[in-house]
């Protein structure tokens, strides 16, 4: 059976900085007309850096949806046009002071696939040298170091909360049990 | 530093069935004003269901925001005042018909807490019996068995993209490693 929903018209209800909204007129794979609810994102990349002993270099910061400091590895959304490799090198240096000479690919995470067009790109990255912090306005960040085998534990027993965070933690564990970072 | 976000005010601008959008005016730690774009979203389930040998049940649907037939494990949004454990074994009847006699937490997820209120409520259950499924007006799925093992491959390297499936089936295969399950 062919599962597909065949796009019919869109109506753009919002227009955020961070995302915007449509509902968007769709058929079934039934035949039936139906509505969809869509938070269009440009995407996200997140990273996890890691010191030659293998600890992991976290931020804490406030997340207001939540109304919660969150522990999470750093992220941010990707400019328009930019290739997700460099928005993870610019996170890196603005939200940790950190710089790399190469991000490692592990995976493409969807967050919230039945709403929302966001895609997550996971990258882990040897720390090459550290640098001043370039915070987005509006951004308050805290480093903190914690060491792998740790971090596996809490993304492991739910600690971790957010979700590209404890995945990637998971995905980096087992890379450098490996030998693959 | 306390890196709290203080609520000022909420203007409501998108009303759906799934989500709703504001845009809230709020003072930063550092005492400027700005504002945040939330969606907010009731929260979600997603269950692992277990058979006596170790094969997970998955759903594979349509999601229309990615354009794509995903694997995913069963999964849904908790109505206003359901419990989560009541929504996990409603959406496990529904969606793959299968009952349990118990919902085993497996942590709670924030899949994009930078932006959206969602958590999704993780649990694992054994597969108790089946039944026939109830599958919500326009919801087309259809269920996948695969070996756990196999699905932990798929979750570590990459092949899994659902977010809360990936991390859920990587909890679940280390929590009957150690006879949890």
């Amino acid at each position: 059976m062919d599962f597909t929903e065949k796009f019919v018209s869109r109506d753009d209800r919002f227009k955020g900085r961070i995302f915007s909204v449509s509902v968007d007129d769709i058929i079934q794979p039934d035949g039936k007309p139906s509505k969809r609810e869509v938070v269009h994102h440009n995407g996200a990349v997140c990273v996890a850096p890691l010191t030659d002993d293998n600890t992991l270099a976290f931020v804490r910061q406030y997340r207001y949806p939540m109304a919660e400091v969150m522990l999470e590895l750093p992220a941010g959304r990707i400019e328009p046009g930019e290739d997700p490799v460099e928005t993870a090198k610019r996170e890196l240096i603005e939200e940790a002071g950190l710089t790399t000479i190469e991000c490692i690919p592990f995976g493409v995470d969807y967050p919230t696939p039945g709403y929302s067009t966001e895609k997550i790109y996971l990258y882990g990255a040897r720390i090459g040298g550290t640098c001043p912090t370039n915070p987005d306005e509006g951004e308050f960040v805290e480093k903190v170091y914690i060491p792998l085998a740790e971090a596996e534990e809490m993304a492991y027993d739910g600690t971790i909360t957010d979700s590209k965070t404890a995945m990637l933690v998971l995905r980096v564990a087992k890379a450098v049990r490996e030998g693959r970072l």
